[in-house]
């Protein structure tokens, strides 16, 4: 049949999407529909797919595609989907990852696989991943690529054409040429197109740049932070000594970007980041993302029951104050919410500092006393309206100092926790609505017993 | 003075900070310090600077410095910045900026303002930056590189090579070189490294590949979804009839996808995006992110208000029922906001799409449940110790349903946002609590009422 590359990727989803295994007489028929599907489409099918589907998929590829295809999964999926795989295909795709592609499915792998596998690489292999295995987890050196280019400042534009031509078989890129003395120490950076466009004789010593670098031990986020904006395609990584590692490419850059990013979306709504892909994820993983988060917000909105449990000879006086207590706290925990997204995000992206704190504080206080007093002076008339005026007054300046402060503790929250050292994104968007809806009805009850006279 | 680096750009940064402007005598002395700064910490300084203290630095730095730092600045900073310089600087910053930032400028600007600056381009300048401005706002087309290398199937890797050398002035990349038949149409795509390593005499038609492109009406956030993962330095853009306008290249993808992150991360926590960066930001702005989002909450909150005032006889009768409105509200504001947070990353990244919307129905109703399941249990034994088994039931079988109940909502909220042609983000985690919060109290004062027969 002759089917378009559409109707072939939606035939084989459909196909996969059938719990269970294929019929092994549909097989053939499957392979030949898989032929058809672009590697583009045939990631973003496998991707969605569970561990046992996944796996099916890539044993009817053809090999090359079956390699690129598990190559672009995410490591904590290429871990699932190796147990579904026998060894023979296990080795094989694990041997064709790049260095730092491969120490990333070690780190999801339990211990003894992980070992198995590293032993059946050949020595050099096994070497250079070894040093990669040596950097702490989240730093520069676990995710740059060992293999850099021999290029020395006395050699001429010419030669270094030559040598990168000979190497390139090696090299994950020839773009960013990273310039070293003999005994490895880096000296300078030049682009390919640099030396492709400088006229013929010239040393590179004339044409390269003072490097920027990184240290293979600094934070990766923090480095691809600062990279990425510069627009350029590979940072070089040194060691201690200022000797050359690995080269940072920009398309390991942006994935670091973007699991720094989901992690902190996903902090932002109380969960934590899920590290493949939803649909392939299984149930209780979902379950377990987010249960300690939501005990941990429970367990502290106990604090609100025991709020109002020493107000409640109040609330019994007055029953029409817990009418305005979801009202109230909700108002609370949606301005520290923006606060602290707003601050949090601008530490991500280095537009923040620690030592902003007290600008921050300065800013937060005076947007919440604004909020406060918008919604504070629309609450006094909509209250008095309904209520009466007594209830008008409570609801209303209630209203402005919770603004006031939740937006500045919200503000706060994320430059305190990441001056202890904590990921502001822990002080997540939900922990702060708990504390701000127990704060909050706290300055509700006084101010009603001092209103009312209660 | 002999000062290091960091102790320059310490000094400049705190000179910038004192409001107003520069004694003048002090100007050769900031402008001795900035030019020890190096680009990267100039552009993180200028990013932090409101407009007057931004200009002011641009107006002290070496020519080419201060090109390069405005240049790397967002459009609306730029714009702001704009308002602060003399009108000789505005003109050569504008004529400096690349074709697609120069549109992202303009987009920001009053329309005098940007046509006088339209008119003082060239005219092949201006008629490059009219094509882009031709294209939809957030499409592929606005955010492409225009300039394209002349390559076609037929020339050997060496006439490739030579005309790469001799247009490499105008183009943006060299590295990825889209191949064209004398029509202009697509036909294919070669790196330079391919055409590089290539043995001489060989001709570009039998090196190059399949191209993938997209097209300049396409999306362009959903166009670099796609795009990123793959890789690849720069994506081929073309038009309805097949032909090269462009290349997006891989740092115009990572801004893209930078700023969607921050649009969705900013509503995730209610707010709008800053678009520039949060010192920078003018007080009456941070406030305009977030004030009319809080006004919407808090008037949808006002359906609480309603709710409980119908309930306010059940209310009367067990103000302990009050205690637990912030325990319970908020518990479903969490499940419900994990649900979304989730879901909303998910189809950001491809991994969900609209028609999954059965499976994430069936997923969530599950996690739901057995979220559920274990908070109520914890729930009913603990309000059954402190107040009685009726409380601890009521308790109990609420939390059990508001989880199943949120987790679904929340869940669906984004694939149905998305199905009716809304920006997931629209049913933001805050406006998914208030709902969470009015069918959470509903639903506890009905099993109360039950229960407790009153």
């Amino acid at each position: 049949m002759a089917e378009t590359t559409e109707q072939a990727s939606d035939i084989v989803e459909a196909w996969l999407k059938q719990e269970g295994a294929i019929n092994p007489q549909k097989a053939p028929r499957l392979q030949e529909l898989l032929a058809k599907v672009p590697r583009k489409e045939l990631i973003s099918i496998v991707e969605r797919q569970n561990a046992l589907r996944a796996a099916l998929a890539l044993r009817l590829l053809p090999r090359e595609k079956s390699i690129a295809v598990f190559d672009a999964l995410d490591a904590k999926h290429q871990a699932d989907i190796i147990d579904e795989l026998g060894n023979a295909d296990v080795y094989e795709f694990f041997d064709e990852l790049e260095p730092e592609d491969r120490v990333a499915l070690l780190d999801e792998l339990p211990a003894e696989i992980a070992d198995r596998l590293l032993r059946s690489l050949t020595k050099s292999k096994r070497d250079v991943t070894g040093v990669i295995l040596g950097y702490p987890k989240r730093s520069v050196g676990r995710r740059m690529s060992p293999e850099v280019p021999d290029i020395h400042p006395d050699m001429s534009v010419d030669e270094a054409l030559d040598m990168l031509r000979s190497q390139s078989d090696e090299l994950e890129t020839i773009y960013t040429v990273p310039v070293t003395r003999p005994d490895r120490r880096l000296v300078g950076v030049v682009s390919l197109r640099e030396i492709f466009t400088a006229e013929s004789g010239v040393s590179i010593d004339s044409i390269m740049q003072e490097p920027l670098f990184a240290y293979a031990s600094a934070d990766a986020e923090e480095t691809v932070r600062w990279f990425l904006p510069l627009d350029m395609l590979a940072l070089p990584i040194v060691d201690d000594s200022h000797r050359l590692v690995g080269l940072l490419t920009f398309d390991d850059a942006t994935d670091i970007v973007e699991e720094a990013d989901s992690e902190d979306s996903a902090r932002a709504g109380g969960t934590e980041a899920l590290q493949q892909p939803y649909l392939s994820t299984p149930l209780l993983k979902l379950v377990r993302s987010r249960i300690v988060w939501l005990l941990v917000l429970a367990v502290s909105a106990l604090l609100t029951v025991q709020v109002l449990d020493s107000f409640e000879d109040t609330l019994s006086k007055a029953v029409v104050l817990s009418l305005f207590i979801p009202l109230l706290t909700g108002t609370g925990g949606n301005t520290g919410n923006q606060a602290a997204t707003t601050v949090t995000r601008a530490l991500a992206l280095g537009d923040v500092r620690t030592r902003d704190i007290l600008s921050v504080l300065w800013s937060e206080l005076r947007v919440g006393m604004l909020l406060g007093a918008v919604l504070g002076l629309a609450g006094l008339g909509l209250a008095t309206v309904v209520y009466g005026a007594d209830i008008g007054i409570v609801i209303g300046s209630t209203l402005f100092l919770i603004c006031s402060i939740s937006a500045t503790v919200g503000g706060l929250m994320p430059i305190v926790a990441k001056t202890i050292g904590a990921d502001p994104a822990v002080f997540s968007n939900p922990f702060i609505s708990t504390f701000c809806d127990a704060t909050g009805l706290i300055i509700y009850f006084l101010i009603a017993k001092t209103v009312l006279g209660i």
